[in-house]
């Protein structure tokens, strides 16, 4: 996607990997509470984990799917299922969700701005990218919860998250513009999208709710 | 598509303004009865308005999306999903319910004609054709009920609404073969479908159920 | 696909209708049980027999479907839908569904088993493959179960299902390595898929549950 620095591409990796594992760990969180077979344990953590990104594919007709490319990937997620079967409790579940919470936050960043990077390469307008981004960051979750038979939580809990994304999409795509730096674009995503959900989470934002 | 005379062009286009309207409209409804924060209304309105057309190019293997050629009209959808929030209150609800009932009949029929026909621009045989068409007018309402942690309203209601648009489909099919006019197609399509559409409203009439 | 011989093939189109029928079947009753209408009854039955494959194939972005391929199909399905709404009452449905655990445990091995075929002809690698396996054999009924609003059986009954399509498609990839003949492949892994599922049947086998 970016030519970044070896440095830089390092720091990404791990960004990434946090992101992914903080993702995939929301999704079998969700189906241990559902009390789900190893099965579903395994699909709903690539959902939640992988879920965004393939259906941003889908929509952009892009191949191969990041999971497809990485295959390594399907093993990790195979096994932190398997390990976590073996060895997460009911009492580890809540400071997990805690713990996560920051490199889910830095993880809606990078994802989203993977997807505005690749639906620009698409050649996307400037909101379907912005979009496309959303996407990749939130729908995962989406798509974990209508699995788990639940009404989206991105779509009804009030708190801002995709908003966040968006934001930071925007951000994006006004850094690339003024810099033509995508590298610099990435970080500006990264940090105007985590910061407003960590000030979201800080300061308890609600999005506003419909006054009917 | 076709090529329509200019007032034809620009009586299509107001079809599908009012078409798309009360199909969003249906999203926005359906998710404030859900009590869904603004980017749950966002995305349901956006799927009820353009997710059947979307589920068809998908299925097709066609690009790009109507709301990637068509930018304005996901400006439109914002500055809709904003709107609403502000200034429509549960009185409004069924009064707009009621009012989306007749352009939500001709938006069926022009969808259902334009599924038909892209369907058959790729190639696909008939009965796969006329699926599309009722794909184009229906899985929009089925998307979002199924966002909504809804069993599909088109699929339990004993209404009919996909038959208008199946039946629709072959008149579309029938037309064209007779006249080999594709504008008159779409013609006799929304002809057909608005027409029974209206007449089943009007009549009360319920698809036979299972006699278990 | 493969280069069957003549007996061969008409062994396998055999197996495919009577799988495909049992799919569809467990799509009637579980359509049949929410008392959809006609249109749910069609479309979740549709979903539970191609919605699999069709999804494999969306993923692989291979075209055309099954369905708009050999649209004889789409038209059994309306046939048998219409049928099942005539004749199917209340007291055929467990001992239909009993029937039709053999010829379903058949088609999850040769579903799955042409799965991995397509996907290793599309390049994908070995562990990808066998899961386009499993989701070929099993995601109909997940598509049904989710139409449905329920939580998909395929992942919190703790019934092996997806796990004999797993072990299948491996089976699958293994047979191939070493004897380099598809249609080998294609039986051992209906075999084992079919095999296994039939034991876990007979005895009872349960998957793992989480101990939380």
């Amino acid at each position: 996607m970016h030519n970044l620095s070896p440095w830089a591409e390092t720091l990404r990796l791990a960004v990434e990997i946090a992101a992914t594992l903080a993702f995939a760990l929301s999704g079998l969180l969700a189906a241990a509470r559902k009390r789900l077979d190893a099965v579903g344990v395994f699909t709903v953590t690539f959902l939640a984990a992988f879920g965004g990104g393939t259906l941003r594919d889908l929509l952009l007709d892009q191949r191969p799917f990041f999971w497809v490319a990485h295959v390594e990937w399907l093993w990790g997620l195979l096994g932190l299922s398997a390990g976590a079967m073996l060895f997460l409790r009911h009492r580890h579940f809540e400071p997990t969700e805690r713990a996560m919470q920051w490199p889910d936050a830095l993880g809606l960043g990078l994802f989203a701005a993977t997807g505005v990077s690749k639906a620009l390469d698409s050649g996307a307008p400037a909101l379907v990218a912005v979009l496309m981004g959303v996407v990749t960051g939130v729908f995962g979750g989406v798509l974990r919860d209508m699995v788990c038979n639940e009404i989206p939580r991105a779509f009804h809990d009030h708190q801002p998250y995709a908003i966040c994304a968006f934001a930071g999409g925007w951000t994006y795509l006004g850094w690339w513009w003024l810099t033509d730096s995508p590298s610099q674009a990435l970080l500006a995503c990264v940090i105007m999208t985590a910061g407003l959900r960590a000030i979201a989470l800080w300061r308890q934002w609600t999005l506003p709710g419909w006054r009917i």
